[in-house]
């Protein structure tokens, strides 16, 4: 029988739970996170058991049913943790989990084992599972949204570096002369993520455009509207050849909500990423929509 | 008994052979490369013979006793070389070996197993069994000369990659209107290689002066010497950053003509990094010089 897995999406307005059986979300709910770790924890344990008992086909009020508790629970969340994966040391949208013993929590509510790991990092792991990273055992997913962040896949398994902050792709120099939210100058996050696109866009055309209406425009040949994604296309290949340079990585994914608009990013970031890592042309890489699109959480987290 | 390895350092103008026995350099030879493969194939096995029959205390005229073959060899050169470690693909310094199976050349010369590296991931392999990275399992060896080179080491092994390249660290980009040699601007080896701190100082003194020379003037007090390494060390933390970012490395080793230098470059290097790298401080970072010099290379080959 197959393995009933709940991987919970934990972030800062709503908590995803959900059942996953190879590879598939059987049955799904969102709870709100609620302001304390006991009733976050609560949250989590009762929506767990509920999804757990539809995917055994039982009345989800059911909860006691021993047969309704996942074997594994995995939850991705927007914070660093620590090396046992149990602890989040760091979560800045999420407060009341800094410094708790998350896991321990979980495990006290639910009684089965529970790992905890970063939300980029889970979304990686359920691209190089279930997704656009499957037949890759070394990737970068990017994830370009209000910012840009990332989640490194290195020889099939997640990279978490040794303090657990790997993947902070969003502030890597692409040496542009904008200041980035964090501070620091030319940061690829100023230039490339869903809403600095949709900035640009807004300075060029003079009106407030949502990406995908942008991208209609550049897409019908409006040349401002094109100009926008050049340029972030070429910056965001800048940044993707930082990893090339350094990693040697070949594949790139790109998640979040300029997945949709890749078909415009993807040749001027090709030109770049060929023209800047020595030896490979732009033909040695592979840029790809991430598939799992909001799942990849759930996915992830129930692999962990 | 201690097992007898030899490590090759294969440059474009000397090959350095070394008998090693538990981490030390117990005989040494340097030969010419020759001018092809098979001169250069049967150099190194000759020092090779003569190096390990030394170290077992015979004649080393006596190349002929069995006793005086190492039980294996490892080669470093300046290129990249395939996944089996066995041919290599690129090598724009030593032309001849470029598509040759130099590892099955060597074998053939020698009758032992042979494997060969790159260059600088060699050099920091052997920092890590016997140099300053020794207690560390992850951290990036920066090699300052006349360019930047890099060797990552992940989980204490090499990271070369999926197709062999990584460690390009000296073209990561960190934002400066300079152009690099290779065409790119902003690369850190346009800033901060032992060469480029020579040129700069030369500019800001007025007058050549080798590396050492301008040290020395900037740790006597001398402005223009000093600034030349406060904005060339400003701009290395600004590269390692960059890793730190993307990796979440926190152990820095500093090879090459650069390394004596490292007093002048440290306090400005661990600034920047503590300011860029979120949730960490200058604290959290290691940058110390690589301890092996000139005998990295002998000694990380020897570990293939």
């Amino acid at each position: 029988m197959a393995k009933l897995r709940v991987g919970v999406d934990l972030g800062g307005t709503s908590v995803k739970v959900g059942a996953v059986v190879d590879g598939a979300i059987v049955a799904r709910r969102a709870v709100p996170p609620g302001g304390s770790l006991a009733e976050c924890m609560r949250n989590i344990a009762d929506a767990a058991r509920g999804v757990s008992a539809e995917a055994a086909g039982l009345d989800p009020a059911d909860v006691d049913a021993a047969s309704a508790l996942p074997q594994t629970l995995g939850i991705g969340l927007p914070g660093v943790c620590d090396d046992a994966q149990r602890v989040v040391l760091d979560a800045p949208n999420i407060p009341f989990l800094e410094g708790q013993d998350v896991a321990g929590a979980a495990e006290a509510e639910l009684g089965i084992a529970v790992r905890l790991e970063n939300d980029a990092n889970v979304a990686a792991l359920g691209e190089a599972r279930f997704g656009s990273g499957e037949d890759f055992p070394d990737f970068l997913l990017a994830t370009l949204g209000t910012g840009i962040g990332g989640g490194l896949i290195l020889d099939g398994r997640i990279w978490r570096g040794p303090g657990g902050m790997a993947g902070e792709f969003g502030h890597m120099n692409v040496g542009h002369g904008r200041r980035c939210g964090c501070g620091a100058m030319g940061c690829i996050e100023a230039a490339a993520s869903a809403v600095q696109m949709e900035r640009r866009g807004a300075e060029a055309l003079g009106r407030e455009l949502k990406l995908p209406e942008l991208a209609a425009l550049a897409r019908d040949g409006d040349a401002q509207a094109r100009a926008v994604f050049d340029e972030a296309g070429a910056l965001f290949g800048e940044a993707l050849a930082q990893v090339a340079l350094l990693l040697d990585l070949r594949v790139f994914l790109v998640g979040g909500g300029g997945a949709p608009v890749l078909d415009l990013l993807h040749a001027p970031a090709l030109q770049v990423l060929g023209q800047r890592a020595f030896g490979r042309s732009a033909d040695d890489f592979v840029l790809v929509p991430a598939t799992l699109g909001n799942d990849a959480g759930i996915l992830g987290a129930a692999l962990l």
